[in-house]
């Protein structure tokens, strides 16, 4: 009557694995964290974890003894953007290390951001090894497709069980994964099965460190196969533009290789030199140039109408498109030759669809275009030069009025703040702006446009207030010295970023500008809701202090009122080698006003001063 | 010499969309949520988003008017888990709503546990137009590929926008969507495309409160379109068992649909009167059972190797497998036939590989057999009855022993915490018991198989330790009073959660036990590290209070030190309608050694008793 139906090969009762399987477990766990560090992985981010285990005992093993610098912790959302902050300042892959299950998931958010901004990073998650996927073991999930529709690639250990790896395999695998990152930069997602026994026994693990190497492993030294930059698809038609007239060079957030920012300015410079064509950069373009093309105020010369009277404008954007509507709609409405270069990254990127977009880089388009057409260096015509002038008169005008509208003795507004904190801040340390308010307020107040040597940082590839604190505590852990400018709900959206104050020296300064909840969608709605609660419904006020939590993680902070306390606790912050918050509070519902009033009062003026001067 | 490549469509200059639109995206976005609740649907997590604005209004003015519960968010993590803890105590589709970009990627996590424990969830995410899409538009990313691996279904609104929406095709997707989350259930994600402009006036929104309706909409009575459960496909082969030969019937954590568990709880009755099997049950089973039958330590009885002589055991198990190593090493070495039986999960769910799973649930099972061999109830054989009664004798002793084990008067260890919470707990408030350490010793320490009335809950689809508080909020706010049993790391990995005691009173009590760390690896490992320090690698102790940190959130707690203050401050608890704190902290290191020792002895002590009277 009974039908015995054992429809999977049995397991023998005994362990199917010997001991000695967690010594090479161990051994392989090593090796490929090597293998990594030969290609010039630095830093490896370590989330807790019991599948994980040999990973975490070898990355363990080489920060005591060699040159790795390891953080460990708790969340691995907060962990994989604070390896994102590390990777955007070093430009160099960092590795950040799960276990298996739902953990992989909490990856996602910063891999999002990692594969629009552009950032080399190395998820490497521990799994079950075959014989305990897809049958309900604990734990075990379809983990190696959650990062899929983000990464450069998805690529597995062997499905058995690292300890199957050999020396050729580890090295093909890891240098593929290494070159996958870093070629066109972004995330990569390695699932390692690991099979059990986990953890070496305290003998084993001895021996291994000690020299051991398993038969099977046939070690050899690490190489890396050469791997070549796929050359990205492109057009025939190669996009030109004539230098010699008018058009305008705009600069967006710097988004290539950090290894490629040096030439990128260099040939920013050139061109400016070759055109003197007026320069719209945004705070993070890197731009780095110093000179009168340069516009600060651009935002301001475009929402007031002024200035650009050319036809047939050229424009050569670089890179991204700033977060400025206005910047936007002006783009939409020229007519003539658009073009857009990024650096390696083939994907569209013109909301407006209207640019040719090249995607080799600004550098070789540049070479490219003097290859062609021969053109000399430094051959303004007048034409170009007084047109110039005259917006640089109106961006002074624009300036002056500016410093006359914000004054250190008023109080601190949002678009006021936006305005001095550059002037505040020594020029040598660097500055990450949040996304959401902080970002947008600097483009339109700060007069920074990335033309000084101040490095700026920001994450606008998917432009998410999530991760900011723990992104900036990776930038602070490489960088030094460095300020956050966020707001409350993007700091309390990763909250967990403090925990990493505690586990290395860390000298960041965080100036929160607390307006009590998303201050922005006062500025974006019209704030009149026939049913329901605004307030419940957009701005979202969280009753929490900012100071009592940051004092619960043993954050040292501050509650500034106006300007003058604000450049005493500058100083003041400048002095401790510790992460500081400064809690600045300003009303959104004013400030918002505020924006609409500046705008128009300073339409008014500088159309008053034009029809003065001519 | 220049080419002039446009090689997009050009858009025009104007806005092409009618100011009506915004009017237009109201309405759609009122009947879309009109219709989830014409369904079932009484629950909606709203995070804040601007994309998401129409959905938002549509929100919050049902919320004022109409049956619906609302809740706010700035997490989108927190959200979801909170959604999946109120979908998991009602059984009924909790809808999630979201703006575009990363935030999309932070409902991972939740959507990976909803589709392992199958709970229904509906994540609404509004998303850029087609024409916004893959063009580097901001915070424009493939978000429609997100949640791909873990959804029953991935659904698209319109891509020209929700306007485009008429009565037919919302009331199709709408329904579509419904079901897919209940018939299996789990997480659906619906993408919602928006065309601007995304806020409807003050007087565009007063008119579609009072009745408007787009021409294009054709609107109709919202109705179910009948949506068949799709039959999970079997073998042909039914798995049978013999009720009057000897076996043991294991049942593992529930996981089926909530409206078929009273059902599921009464053939388990029947069954257990049928047969008079041994019940070996997992705390969160929610069997019910309150027979001879349910052995309450039943890792202790397999542990020691005693009371089961039985050849042929034949074995019934019901549900994933418990968090046993115990029960999973026994098991292994059962010879004859094991049946798995799921409620409607057709995934493999049994990590031995062993057994014949049958996917129907138990109830269809029962009858089935009942059908085929026409057994009479209650005719269990007296072998079988003097065989349970062997384990039963056993159970007993070992209860005893714990009892003078376990003293009120000792020190609170982790096992005698589990031990007594259950005995000192009114047994009509149901617990929350999260993963890792907590859930592990309820299995071994607490004689709780969900034999009682109590509830259980725990959340072990992934087993992660993420999203706990949040879950533990969502299933307070629906099931009123609730423990929630958890360790320090877990609360702080979810630590917004506490956001959500905010939004709507709140009877939760978390008991944290805090061990300073991951105190589980502790059991799992040997401690022992040749490089690398054990604490940093795999504790990962976090410094901070969790007090403090729960007073910054405005949360009232307490420190206990002994069982005494344990009891006044449940006490006191119980008499507050407040979230309340309640911290006990313990010591991984003896506890984990406490655990093998009482393992020892009671086995020692077991044995002695059999020699003795037999």
């Amino acid at each position: 009557m009974f039908h015995i139906w054992s429809f999977y090969p049995r397991i023998g009762s005994a362990t199917p694995f010997s001991l000695s399987l967690a010594r090479t477990n161990l051994f392989i766990a090593i090796k490929l964290l090597n293998a990594f560090q030969s290609y010039g992985m630095e830093n490896l981010v370590l989330c807790s974890g019991s599948r994980s285990g040999p990973l975490a005992i070898a990355a363990g093993g080489l920060a005591e003894s060699f040159d790795l610098k390891l953080y460990t912790a708790v969340d691995e959302r907060s962990a994989s953007f604070m390896a994102l902050g590390l990777s955007a300042a070093t430009g160099k892959g960092v590795i950040v290390i799960t276990t298996s299950g739902s953990a992989v998931g909490n990856l996602l958010p910063a891999a999002i951001e990692a594969d629009r901004s552009c950032h080399p990073i190395i998820f490497i998650t521990a799994d079950r090894p075959e014989r305990l996927k897809n049958c309900g073991a604990n734990q075990s999930v379809n983990q190696e497709e959650f990062l899929l529709a983000v990464s450069r690639s998805v690529k597995s250990g062997p499905t058995l069980g690292i300890h199957k790896f050999t020396s050729q395999t580890l090295n093909e695998l890891t240098s593929n994964v290494w070159a996958l990152a870093h070629d066109f930069p972004g995330p990569v997602h390695l699932n390692l099965p690991i099979e059990e026994p986990l953890l070496a026994s305290f003998e084993d693990q001895k021996s291994v460190w000690d020299g051991w190497v398993p038969d099977s492993f046939n070690y050899t030294q690490c190489s890396i196969t050469a791997s070549k930059l796929k050359e990205p698809q492109i057009n025939s038609n190669f996009p030109q533009l004539d230098p010699y007239k008018p058009g305008i060079l705009i600069i967006g957030p710097w988004r290539g290789a950090l290894k490629d920012l040096n030439d990128f300015q260099e040939t920013v410079k050139l061109w400016s030199e070759l055109t003197g064509w007026p320069v719209f950069a945004d705070p993070l373009s890197l731009a780095a140039l110093n000179s009168d093309s340069c516009i600060k105020y651009w935002e301001h010369i475009l929402s007031s109408g002024i200035s650009i009277q050319e036809k047939n404008l050229q424009i050569l954007r670089l890179g991204p498109m700033p977060s400025s509507r206005i910047l936007e709609n002006w783009l939409k409405n020229i007519s003539s030759l658009q073009v857009l270069i990024t650096e390696g990254d083939t994907r569209p990127l013109d909301p407006l669809k209207i640019a040719f977009q090249y995607s080799r880089g600004f550098v070789s388009w540049y070479k490219e275009l003097l290859r062609i057409n021969k053109f000399k260096t430094k051959m303004q015509s007048k034409l170009l030069t007084s047109s110039l002038k005259a917006i640089n008169k109106d961006d002074q005008i624009i300036a002056n009025w500016l410093g006359e509208e914000f004054l250190l003795d008023d109080d601190i507004t949002e678009p006021s703040l936006a305005y001095w904190l550059p002037k505040l801040l020594p020029e040598e340390i660097p500055i990450m702006l949040s996304a959401s308010s902080p970002i947008r307020d600097w483009i339109t107040f700060s007069g920074c446009g990335g033309y000084g040597p101040r490095f700026f940082y920001g994450f606008r590839g998917a432009s998410g207030i999530d991760g900011t604190l723990s992104l900036a505590m990776g930038l602070s852990f490489a960088k030094g010295r460095m300020i956050l400018i966020t707001g409350d709900l993007a700091l309390l959206h990763d909250i967990n970023g403090w925990l990493f104050s505690q586990i290395k020296p860390l000298s960041l300064i965080i100036i929160l500008i607390d307006n009590c909840g998303g201050g922005i969608f006062k500025q974006i709605h019209n704030n009149q809701i026939y049913k329901g609660d605004f307030n419940e419904l957009f701005i979202m006020p969280q009753h929490v202090n900012h100071l009592e939590l940051a004092s619960a993680y043993k954050i040292t902070s501050r509650q500034v009122k106006n300007f003058n306390e604000l450049k005493l606790a500058l100083d003041w912050s400048l002095n401790l080698s510790e992460p500081v918050l400064l809690r600045v509070t300003t009303n959104s519902s004013s400030d918002s006003s505020l924006r609409k009033d500046i705008s128009y009062r300073l339409k008014e003026y500088v159309n008053e001063s034009k029809k003065n001067s001519t």
